[in-house]
C-alpha cells in the first residue's frame, strides 16, 4: 500500500466532508478548543509514519486512555478482572446508570465510564503510586518521558462531573468499589486528562497492532492473547452505541474520546489516529469517523 | 496450518469438555434431539475439508439462517435496508421486547428475532415466491439442489411461538411490518427450519470468507464490501448478549442457533461449523463455543 | 349540597375551558366522533339525578368497562385473582410491554390493557357464554335490557389492534393466558365497545358508591369489602400515568376511557360521569378532568 | 366507634401475627433496635387518645418525615413545586435511579428518596437556618419543644448512604439540585433521623386529618386544599411499590419508614401510628401493615 498517495487523497477528501457536529461542552475546558482542528497520523508496524494537518498537536484524548488503563489492570489482575466488569457491548449511552442498577453494579465493559471507574479502583488497589505509575506506563509506551496529565482539564472535570459521581456511588453501594470514592475519581479524571498528539497516539497504541510488543523497545506490553482480547473488546465496545456503525463502516477495532480523537488498529499492519473536535450525536468525532471510513474503504483494510 | 493434526487434537479436547448445558425445549421438536451429538467441519478457501464426529448429519440450523436471509435482503435493498433495522448490538436477550418499545419498533440488528422478522417482511415484499426463492438461494450456495425446509419443525414452532407473535405485532403497531403478519411469520418459521450438516454449513457460508464469491461456482453472492459488512454485523450481533464473550474467546465473526450449531468465519482463510445441542444459559452451544475457542487459540487465527 | 346550582355553575365553567386535546384516532371508528360533544351527569345514592349537555347520548365507554369486567371476575375468583394480576400502579403508559417482560407476564393491575386481557381470559374460563353473560351483567346494573356491544367498534378495533395482540401473545408466552388468544381478544374488544350515556354510567357504577349494592334493585353486586377494594384500585390505577394528577386535583376514585368518558365515585354520596372526546397527552379527557376538578373543588367532596 | 374495645381486640390480634420480616440493616444504627418492639397509638380529631404496647417510646421515623418536609416546602413554594418533582406513583423501589435517568432528573413524587432530596434542596434555598427551622416546624406540630434530630443516626446514614449520593449527583447533573450536594444531603439525613413515639406521631400528623389545622393550637399548618392534596399523594406514593397493597387492604392514606413506623390518616376522624421494626420485602413494617388492616376492617373506616 502506498500510504503517501493515500494521505494525499485523504487531504482532498477531508476538505469535502461537511463538519456538522458540535464540540463537547460538558467539560468547560474542552469547549475552548478550535473546532476546525484536523489531524491524522498512521504508523506502520515497520515504523513508517504518515501525517496530515494538525497531527503533531497535543489534545485531550479523554476516553481513548481507557484502553491504556485496561491494559495495565489486565496485566495486574488477569482473568480475575472479569468478575468485576463485563466484556459485552452496553447497547446504551456511555454513562448510563440504568444497566448498572439492573445488573447489580457490574458495568458491561471496561470502556464505558462505569467500567473505567472500576478499572481505576483496581489500579488504586494494585499500584503503589497510582497516578505516578500510570503516567509512567504511558511514557514508556510513547518513548516520551515528558508526557503528563493536564491538571487543568482534570480539575475542570472534577468540578462538574456529577454523572461520574453518581456512577461510582451507585457501584460503591453495590460493593463494586473498594477504595475511597474521591481517590478513585481523582485517578479517573487524571486518566482522562492525558494529552497526546495523533502522532503520539499511533506510537502509544502500536503494541495492539503488534501482538502486545512495543515495537519501539521490543518489550512485551501484554501477551499475544491479551492483545487480541483488548482489540476484540474495542471492536465491540469502543464506540458506545455506535460500535456497530464503526465495525460496519470502518471495520477495525478502535476507540474514541469526546476530545474528538479516534484510534484504530489494523492488527499486524498499522495503528492510525485521527483528531477532529466536532462530535456527532453519539459522542464520536463526526469527521474522524468519515475519514477512517474513507481510509479503510480505499485500502480495503477491514479485518472482516 | 496442518488442520489434520489440529482435528486430532480437537477430537481429544472435545472428550474432555464437561457438557453442562441443556437442549433447547421451547420448540418441542428440538427437544427430541440426541444431546450427545457432536460434529465439527472446516472448509478452507482452497476447498480442503476436515471433519470430525457427526459432521455429516443434518440438524436444525435455526438462527444461523438469519445470516442467509440478511444477505439476500441486503442484495435486494442495499443501504436502504438500515432505515428499518439497526446494526448495533442489542445488549439484551435475543427476543426482548423492551428495546423495540423504547426504539419505536426498529430492531437493533438483523440477527435478533425482531430484526430477522423485518428481513422476512422485506423478502415477502421483494420476492415473487418468497419461500421457494429463499430455499433456492440456499441450494445454490450449497450446490445441493435437494436441500429443503423441515415442515415438521416449521409447524412445531408456528404453534408455540407466542413471543415471536408478540414481537411482530408490536412492530406492525409501529408501522415497521408491511405485509400480513401470518405470511411473514410463515416465511420466518420456514427460514428457521432449514436443516444442514456442519459440512453443508461450511460450504454454504464460505462466501463470507471469500469476499462475497461462492468458491464452488465462482459466482458473486454479494459485493466485497457487503461481505465484510455482514461479517462485522455477525461479530457484533451474532451471539445475543454473549457477543463480547465470543469475540473475546474465539475472535472470529460467527453466528449461533438454538439447534446447537455455530458457524465462524476467518476472512480469507476458512469457514468452520460445529454442532453440539446442549446450550449454555445465554442460548449458545456450550461445547461448540469451547471447541471453537480451542481451535482459534491453537491456530492463533483470531482476526484481532 | 345544592347540586342544581352546582350544575348551573358547571355549565358556565365548561364554556370557559379551552379544549386543547385531540380525539383518539387509533381506532378509526372513534375518530368519527364530534369533538365538541360535552355531557355530565350525577346520580346520588338517594337517586337524585342531575344532567347537563349531551348527558343522555350514548358513546363508546372503552376502558371504563374494565371496572365492570374486574367486578365480575373478582366475584368469580375472589382473592385468587391476584396471583395473575397485580394491584399496583404501573407508572407507565396504558399499553406498555416493558413491565410485562420484566415481571414475567403478570400485569401490574386489572385496569391497564394487559390486566384487562387477563381478566377477560378468566371470564372466558369461568362463564358459560362469556359475551352474553358479560353484557347481561351490565344490563342488570343499568336496568336497561337493551344495552349492547357496538359490533362496528369491536370489529374496527380488532382489525387494528396490533399492540393488544402483542400484549396477549407475550402473556401467553409467559403462561398467563389459558384460553385461545382469538377468543380472549374477541371478548376484550366487545367489552371495550360497550356504549353508554353519562346518565347510564352513573346508574351502572352507583354500586361502588353504595357499598356494593345496586340501589336500583337492592341486589348485592359485590361485598362491601370488595366494593372498597375496587375503589382503591381505581384510585391508584384508573388513569394510567396520570393517576396521581387525578387523585391530587379531583380527589375521588375514577376511571377514564379513550372515548372521552370519565366516571368518578364519591363513596356514600354519588357517582358522576362526564364526556368530552378530546384527550390530553396522557390519553384522558382534557375537559372532563377539568370539569371534575371544578366540581370537587366547589363541593369540597374529595375523599381525602 | 368504641376505640377502647377495638384496642383490646388489637392487643389479642397482634399476638397472633407471625412476624416474619427483618429489621433494616443498611443503616448500621437501625440494626441495633429490638425487633420485638410493638406499639400503636390513635388520636381522634377531638383529642381522644388510645395506646397499646411501646406507643410512648421514641424510634427513628425515617421516611415518615418526608411528609413533613413536603408540607413545609409546599407552603413555601406552592404549585411551583411541581415543576421540580412529580405527583405520580413510581412503580419502582424507593431508591431507583432508572426512572430518574429516563425522566431527566425529575423524581416521580416527593415521598421517594430522590423526591425528598429535591424537597430538601428547596428548603435549603428557602429557609434561613434550614436544619433549625425544620425541627422547629416539627416541634410546633407536636407541642414538644425538646424534640430533636438524632445526630448518631444522621451520622451513621451519612457514612453509608452511597445510593442517596448517587441519586443527588444524578439530579445535580440534570440541573435539578441548586445547592451544594453536601449541604442538601446533610439536611436530608437529619430529616430522616427525627425520633418520635407513636403517640408523638399521631399528634404531629393530626393536621392532615383536620383539614390542615393543628388541633392542639388551632393554627393553620396548611390550607384545606393542600391538606387533601398531601393525603392524595400519600395514598398513591406513600408505600413505594406497595402503595396499591396498602390502599387495597388498609384503605387510608399513609406513610411508612424503614424504622418500622407507619402513620395513617382518616380525614375528618383520626390519625393512627404503629411501630414494629421487622420489615417485609418491600421495606414496609410487616406487622404494622397487618395491624392497620385489622383496624380498618374492624372499624370499616376505609376512605373508599
Amino acid at each position: 500500500m502506498n500510504y503517501q498517495n493515500l494521505f494525499s487523497e485523504i487531504a482532498v477528501e477531508a476538505q469535502k466532508i461537511e463538519d456538522s457536529g458540535a464540540v463537547a461542552t460538558y467539560i468547560p475546558e474542552l469547549g475552548n478548543i478550535d473546532p476546525n482542528k484536523f489531524g491524522i497520523h498512521l504508523t506502520t508496524l515497520d515504523q513508517r509514519r504518515y501525517g496530515l494537518g494538525d497531527f503533531d498537536e497535543k489534545f485531550s484524548i479523554q476516553s481513548i486512555s481507557k484502553v491504556l488503563s485496561l491494559t495495565l489492570a489486565f496485566e495486574l489482575e488477569g482473568e480475575k478482572l472479569w468478575s468485576r466488569v463485563g466484556i459485552e457491548p452496553s447497547g446504551t449511552p456511555f454513562n448510563s446508570l440504568v444497566q448498572l442498577e439492573y445488573e447489580n453494579g457490574i458495568p458491561r465493559n471496561p470502556l464505558i465510564n462505569a467500567g473505567a471507574l472500576v478499572i481505576c479502583d483496581i489500579l488504586v488497589s494494585r499500584l503503589e503510586n497510582p497516578r505516578k505509575d500510570l503516567i509512567e506506563f504511558v511514557r514508556q509506551l510513547s518513548g516520551d518521558g515528558n508526557l503528563d496529565y493536564c491538571r487543568r482539564i482534570a480539575e475542570s472535570e472534577k468540578k462538574t462531573s456529577y454523572k461520574n459521581a453518581a456512577l461510582i456511588n451507585l457501584m460503591k453501594d453495590f460493593g463494586n468499589i473498594n477504595n475511597d470514592i474521591e481517590v478513585v475519581l481523582d485517578l479517573y479524571f487524571h486518566l482522562c486528562s492525558i494529552e497526546l498528539s495523533c502522532k503520539d497516539l499511533t506510537q502509544v497504541f502500536l503494541y495492539l497492532a503488534a501482538n502486545g510488543i512495543n515495537p519501539l523497545t521490543g518489550e512485551k506490553v501484554t501477551s499475544i492473547s491479551n492483545s487480541k482480547r483488548i482489540n476484540a473488546i474495542m471492536q465491540l465496545c469502543g464506540f458506545y452505541d455506535e460500535a456497530g456503525e464503526f465495525a460496519y463502516k470502518v471495520g477495525l477495532p478502535g476507540k474514541s474520546g469526546v476530545g474528538g480523537g479516534i484510534i484504530a488498529i489494523h492488527p499486524g499492519k498499522y495503528c492510525v489516529a485521527v483528531w477532529s473536535p466536532k462530535l456527532n450525536q453519539k459522542g464520536n468525532s463526526h469527521k474522524g469517523m468519515k475519514v477512517l471510513e474513507f481510509l479503510t474503504t480505499r485500502t480495503q483494510s477491514s479485518i472482516f
